[in-house]
């Protein structure tokens, strides 16, 4: 059986850390599905078309990952999927933190649902996409913390 | 190639949680190695002999996990062996630091070796082996913290 | 003189771990109040009229429970109604983190107010208002996280 | 029913800090019993003997204080003396996490058994018996740390 | 070469907390500015205007102290002005944990950028800007939270 | 007056994180006292004299740093020697809860001293002497985390 991890975040922007974690998910996982909440009520910095045609775009390359949007549970959407790993890359213990609430309320709604976290690379540890946000509506350069077919979207 | 994962820890004794990690990493890896680490300075609640026995009766009918002792360094051992992976069960935040340190100083020594995380089962939360010790050693019942396999080491 | 304990919070809802809280409170203090905060400003999931009726429903058979809602600082509630405890489940490290800054603005406040730490249930450890709100937002099954007769008001 | 706390420790010595968690307590309980913990392996800064006889004269005045000794596991002596609370000052997230703990572990043994926090004072919230023991080793002044009771035993 | 810190917030108000920090930086610093950042999406509970005027009469007296507004990032700002330190008052884990994101974030945008943290003092942990302006929207008094001459401009 | 800081440690031994602390330090105050605590209890990986000799040899060149060996409270001989900054590096949340701690019993001691701190820099933040003394303990690499002047004293 394929294994299969779903990558879920709002990606908003796609960063070098979250490019991180996937290239090292693939030494583990047959496919990486990069899954792309979607979040009517807040507003996003880049739209989701545009997201999906950037992340697309940034792996055209490699088969094995696939982007998908979803909204709801993301317990259900495994469950409907025949998904059964959840992969997080975790920064410093408030992820952490926050990363536990989440794959237990995932594993109340979804006993098989497994979640499995990688550290986030030393050099990508402050990189967040709301910190690239905070630096882009400041005009700070960002070109460091997303990877370049990301920024010609932003651009 | 085969995805094997590392599994390293003192297993003084291995208990129901340390169980519930190497089960729960059978489902993703194709081979789970328990590798006892030698700590000579230390004094041990079993010897590595027992040890061994021990878990290699818990593991006779899965032929998927093999028992090794190694002293030295994790990502030496790693490299010597072909081991790209190690798995690590996590509790809490304070579990979360350590481990995130050790993968690190393991990463500068070795830069294939991925660390995975797995959270242990809230169930099994507050279950350590320096627990069970402790709660033997006050002649308290343990047999709902390790196997009963183990225990029949521990008698 | 009898000793009664505040349970302030915005309840909502009221969930099983909640619950806990309160009952076991009842075995330490004569009378436990919940005290439902009133938060003009934030959209709430059920209206204050029905957490009232909800919970007062609940606790129709305890004498001892009290409902009451107030705004205003919880100190300052203590102070004019002679309640000298403040009790509060706490999950996780967050959890405490959060408390001991709210305790502590009420002692400044209030040098009589005694705040009393329980610890949440480990299996009711991921359970709270918010994720209830959030799996019931995505048609997600919520009754094993609040009491049947709460879980009545908000079908 | 009288409602009895536990305040079990090490209280090596017994510091400025101890005692206002149980004056605190007596608020709350009907009595409070400082029941220190024997611990053979470790060397200690006070002996018993010292130690008992210092607290007992602290609370000479307070009928409702009791000093005992016991060795084993806390759970276990609640539960041979119909003890249903142990009570313990918290000063930040280490250690609360450490509480947890062994709350958890105590109600593993002993599903009686309930915890109760309360916060550390703030003025007292670097001391420690540990950092008594540090200070006094290399002559410094200890008298705003401790009672000067258990000061009188300890010159 | 002039020892230039910046202090940056929002000091929505200025606290007896901020005080303490800048009147403790100015015996290692020789100058130190208070800048406030201008946030406009933020309802303000003081108009920067107040502010502004409000902490000048507070350091009338203090030629090393001065008090600048800024909107954009730090780092930008402190390279234009030739700036090298920020500094920062760190009451718990989870301000440090705030602090570090931000310096990091800091130093990858201005190489030459040094952060310097000073604890609280524990007289002052539990006050922060929110929690006056959370203590005063309920008629709470704030007397012992701000300096005299900050609370004049909030009457 | 000259602005002095002592950085204390027991540098077991000088790693390339220690450093950075040292020379960042320089561009803020006008000497640097690296103060070796003398522990007589604990084994050491080099011995006082090695230890004083390689430090002093890192910093031939520097005479705004000085070497010290120390034993008794930090507290005390800040207040001999009219020192009355300490620096610090952290880490992480775990250093800060301990330096937190520490600094607060000094300032009970010695009202006047001031703690200081450093964020160690990203590239060095899971280096610290024990990581260097287990490494080498397995005759693994360690010339990444000591400067090469110090590794000469342990080979």
């Amino acid at each position: 059986m394929k294994k299969i991890a779903l990558y879920p975040g709002s990606f908003d922007p796609f960063t070098v850390g979250h490019l991180s974690i996937v290239n090292r998910a693939l030494s583990l996982f047959d496919e990486v599905i990069v899954a792309i909440g979607v979040n009517i009520s807040k507003k996003e910095f880049m739209t989701l078309d545009i997201k999906v045609k950037a992340i697309n775009e940034l792996f055209s390359d490699q088969p094995r990952v696939r982007i998908l949007c979803y909204d709801g549970l993301t317990a259900q959407f495994c469950e409907d999927n025949d998904i059964n790993f959840v992969i997080r890359g975790v920064r410093d213990a408030d992820d952490f933190m926050y990363e536990r609430r989440i794959a237990n309320i995932n594993k109340l709604l979804n006993k098989e649902l497994e979640t499995v976290l990688y550290f986030s690379e030393s050099r990508y540890a402050e990189i967040s996409s709301s910190m690239v946000r905070e630096v882009y509506s400041y005009n700070g350069k960002i070109s460091t913390f997303v990877p370049p077919i990301i920024l010609k979207y932003i651009k």
